[in-house]
């Protein structure tokens, strides 16, 4: 198969990457997108960092064992820690490694006119400081508010995305943001499953321009895969199929929240000593 | 050290087990406690039944080397799939090992006029069916409605436990137990969260006897280390130490939220082969 022709690679810990695979399949309706959902060890955002690299290197290489032409991070923890090993894994194999950090940062800087940006995520994702340093890196005057909200992955993946219990949580974490001076006028999405509750949160913080990484993202995909040549011929009508590796009926049941419809085909994967040799750990970043 | 002078061991994935620590330094006060939280590996609610297994008997085994004389296993999935195993690891050592499970059953069935028994629990407890089969291998007769309430760990873990969106979650999941008919008169909490959310239940359910499986745990250790002999001279007083592998301060700062004051003192461990060796699985088990 020529290299054009073969899918993308989107991953992430469990389900909460869809809403990224979501947002390329709309931006890219022409490409093939193979998703893996490492639900045996999610989640991610409560292991050590070696410990992500080394589950990221895994996932990785199991995909490129599959054969994709990119692969996006599509999980703010394994992009935090992972993103630059895996750069270097695979561009040996030419093959562009996208994360879900970077894209919503930037669009967040293209729109902020305060210079204050909110930042809502996991505990794990907001302690990690990632979206800070990005930030400030790209605008040292920026001002960042990081504000966990962990119930949003509870709420997101039991559907309850409108209603009291949604309205009443994201006023509880998200009006702090409004008695802020200068008020932030930028809110990024920092965590994969919270475009799922953007209605309540925009009712909860009228005025702010929400950032929602998985479009961001997409839109950095695209960007991407057009610069290296990669994207497929607008005809062809672009199929998904997902990997987990474990619990296929939750993956399917819950990621009907994200896609809209169930997720299918999915197919259980075990993954192997085969797929870290796939994508060995370069000896500059096992160090 | 005397046998009798030995701390009793305890642990979970996290810190929902705190309940039953609690609950256990309650019932036993001259009694020294040692609790493990598996924070590393947490929850262990998503993983597969023969790696609960494994972390299992290396969080026990590490807790042996320590020297304790009986295991409290203060998780509802490590019970379910990792109790007989211990046992029987455990018994040529003359280490009694305790589950949270049968207590809660053996109070429900005691407890019940209607014959109606509501288990509340995480979705893995649920799925596993563990209450269920023990209620009615107790009483076969008995009606059981299993209910998974995903959101209350999460509420119990951030601190908001009373209140309109605890209230609201509890109506949401609880009310239909409210149509059943006959009612169920009797409540298992089978997570070792709920108990932080007992007066927000007990609101949504009136008349309904909440059973709280931390306290009847408690009781089911003193009995069993009354039989055994060893329970401690009530003029000592007892101590309580914590040990995590990984996150100390998280484990203080959402632990202050179970046990109303930070626990300490806590040390941050690795578990090793040398523990998984101090508890081996036994052969027949392993087959």
């Amino acid at each position: 198969m020529k290299r054009i022709d073969l899918p993308i690679g989107v991953f992430d810990s469990g389900v909460g990457g869809l809403t990224v695979l979501d947002a390329i399949r709309r931006r890219l309706p022409a490409e093939d997108l193979l998703y893996l959902g490492d639900t045996a060890r999610v989640p991610y955002g409560t292991r050590a960092p070696d410990t992500v690299v080394r589950y990221a290197h895994r996932v990785a290489g199991h995909l490129v064992r599959r054969g994709v032409k990119a692969i996006v991070i599509a999980c703010n923890t394994a992009t935090t820690w992972a993103l630059d090993a895996l750069e270097q894994a695979a561009a040996p194999l030419s093959i562009p490694v996208i994360g879900v950090i970077a894209p919503g940062v930037d669009a967040a800087l293209a729109r902020t006119r305060s210079g204050r940006i909110a930042v809502i995520g996991t505990e794990g994702t907001v302690r990690g400081g990632a979206y800070t340093r990005h930030l400030q890196a790209g605008r040292p005057d920026v001002k960042v508010e990081a504000v966990p909200c962990p119930l949003f992955v509870a709420l997101a993946e039991e559907g309850w995305t409108d209603g009291d219990i949604a309205r009443l949580t994201a006023e509880r974490y998200l009006s702090p943001l409004r008695t802020a001076v200068p008020a932030a006028d930028t809110l990024i999405l920092g965590c994969t499953h919270y475009p799922l509750l953007a209605n309540v949160i925009a009712d909860v913080l009228p005025g702010v321009a929400l950032v929602d990484s998985a479009t961001a993202t997409a839109d950095a995909t695209a960007s991407r895969l057009a610069a290296e040549g990669l994207l497929r011929n607008a005809g062809h009508p672009g199929t998904s199929a997902f990997l987990v590796t474990d619990h296929v009926d939750r993956f399917q049941r819950v990621g009907a929240r994200f896609l809209r419809k169930p997720p299918t085909p999915v197919e259980l994967v075990d993954l192997t000593d085969a797929d870290d040799a796939a994508l060995p750990v370069p000896l500059e970043a096992s160090a």
